[in-house]
């Protein structure tokens, strides 16, 4: 891989086009005023009439509607300053090569008197500023608090100030690495990888580790620690698209697992403006509602509350046809789930080394 | 550092010393009834009215009651053999060198034929192992399945099979380590660190990381990510007592914050039977309510629920007098709580650059 490596790595690339995109941004305020206009922006509407499912990509996209914020309507003034102080603000961390909290953001705003009521304000913004550069927000230096990990054969290089050129094997910390923006950022350099496998929970993350299951599958595992922040859906998608290694989730046999797996494939609705969050290809290979009666595993009987989320998710077109929604009847039909540690009634190892790679093989006609 | 180092690490040791109590406890039951007696075990009681406050030693720990469970007992049975099976199955862990988390043993115990009613029973029965051995649990094997992270200059040497004799520097990935089994079990091998810096939120984990804390100020960085998982205090104790490094807590500026710090030095109620989980030399150095006024920190008021948390606390014998009770007092006064990240407000570095040494400063006199 490495004879193939491009001369500037992909982290820096990325950096350069963000560099770009506000430079972009500023030039249109600055034309807009030279030319004697009032400065204006368009971008597309994140509203949730203009949020459309797209059947080919089986993800949601915004559709073509736009929304103007002109500094022409009295109304648009407040967004507009805030945005335009969000750019200079990250522009800014971009430059220096910090990094922030969407919690950060909001207080360093009082730095420069720019007026947000709540951090649900700040947010918000911080959204627009994704549609409006086409961007995550991790393009832009903003990073959520939330961290979950990674282990595995992968040799990376970092690009961040005082470990650039630096590299390092993700297998020689058995309890695994954060995924913060130092591996965000970091080119990927040689891997003997050949999958990915993303499990909801750390015990199960740990148990990989201790049974080899990196050695044995020839894996990166993945501890997505819940439904995955968002900077570790961007690691499982640069694994998929840079490496070309196929993802797969591990979940709980429950619907809140199935979604965990969803998003992480098809993206939520939330994030509709941002496509390149999803991993299409990926595989969700189970805790399904089928196994926990093939496997004969302990469980919990559904609550009304679980019953709810099954009908809501039925009705959602990602969850149309193949796996999603025959496993979504199966859950109703049984009013059963089970958590991946329920394995453990037949030995601690029984996961990786039975169903692990029979539901791999199962994968494969998936 | 090197030189001084036993042949030894401290991890075999305690590996060694928990078999040997294993051995003890078979011994015991095999020896009741080889002599014709029914087998029992006898060991400090957890109950309420047996936990007491020490002023010396400035935490909870168990009184001079006793239980028994004897076999001779009909309502004994059950928790005896549940008791016994436990330590038979994490004995087991200990010699394979294998790891579980509090739910693997709840879906073991079934493997076993061994009922729980549910996992909170099973966890109790973990607990009452610990009292058993004066152990906690992660000395045999049981981790929680919550990580926090580690970052520094801290050369660590691993012990789990496969990476025995491995080395790894926690400075050499900048989002940080996680703090699983592998590096609770590692044995220290040398560090430049003069302290260690327990801050609650990842953000300022990263933040602390860019701006270099670990280099300016000689520490070693952990991300407690709220109340510190227990594997994560018990690593606060062995830097502290091993390599010691006095402890600093930064936490938010609220009573939850406060509350975050007095577990992390004097332990919890809950753990009175485990002195060990404890870092009585450890300073709280902030977010002071005290520090919200000097500093001008952007605040939240108090809400109802946090007023009577505050109160509750004033009655805990842990917060009599010292900074612990001035602070409670001034937030009752000022009716107010700052968040770590409200320094953003004068620059994001400002915690680093100014907040911090003025702090490690003031803790010198605490």
């Amino acid at each position: 891989m490495d004879s193939k490596r491009p001369r500037e790595g992909i982290a820096n690339i990325r950096r350069r086009e963000v560099k770009k995109l506000f430079k972009g941004l500023g030039k249109k305020v600055y034309s807009d005023i030279e030319e004697g206009k009032f400065p204006e922006i368009i971008f597309p509407s994140r509203s949730v009439r203009n949020i459309v499912y797209d059947e080919g990509l089986k993800q949601y996209i915004l559709g073509n509607t736009s929304v103007k914020r002109s500094t022409h309507n009295i109304k648009h003034i407040r967004p507009f300053t805030q945005l335009i102080w969000l750019a200079f603000f990250v522009n800014k961390l971009v430059e220096q090569s910090k990094t922030s909290t969407l919690r950060d953001v909001f207080y360093s705003a009082q730095a420069y008197d720019v007026e947000f009521v709540d951090q649900a304000e700040s947010d918000e913004i911080i959204t627009d500023l994704e549609a409006v550069l086409s961007r995550a927000r991790e393009d832009f230096n903003v990073y959520p608090e939330e961290r979950s990990a990674i282990f595995g054969d992968l040799t990376i290089e970092y690009t961040v100030p005082g470990y650039e050129g630096k590299r390092l094997n993700l297998a020689s910390h058995p309890d695994g690495y954060l995924i913060g923006p130092s591996l965000s950022t970091a080119d990927f350099v040689d891997t003997s990888a050949e999958m990915v496998l993303a499990v909801e929970k750390g015990g199960l993350f740990t148990r990989f580790v201790e049974e080899k299951v990196h050695k044995r599958y020839k894996a990166l595992v993945i501890d997505t620690a819940g439904q995955p922040p968002r900077s570790t859906r961007y690691m499982l998608k640069r694994l998929n698209h840079e490496l070309g290694l196929p993802v797969y989730v591990l979940t709980d046999g429950d619907v809140y697992g199935e979604h965990i797996a969803m998003v992480i494939i098809s993206g939520s609705a939330n994030a509709a403006h941002l496509r390149e969050l999803t991993v299409p290809s990926g595989k969700w290979i189970g805790v399904w509602g089928s196994d926990i009666v093939k496997y004969k595993l302990p469980s919990n009987s559904l609550t009304d509350l679980d019953i709810k989320r099954v009908h809501e998710l039925k009705r959602d077109p990602r969850y149309k046809g193949g796996v999603w929604q025959r496993e979504l009847d199966v859950f109703l039909k049984i009013r059963k789930k089970s958590e991946l540690e329920a394995f453990a009634k037949y030995g601690l190892t029984t996961i990786t080394d039975k169903y692990l790679p029979e539901k791999l093989d199962v994968a494969k006609s998936l």
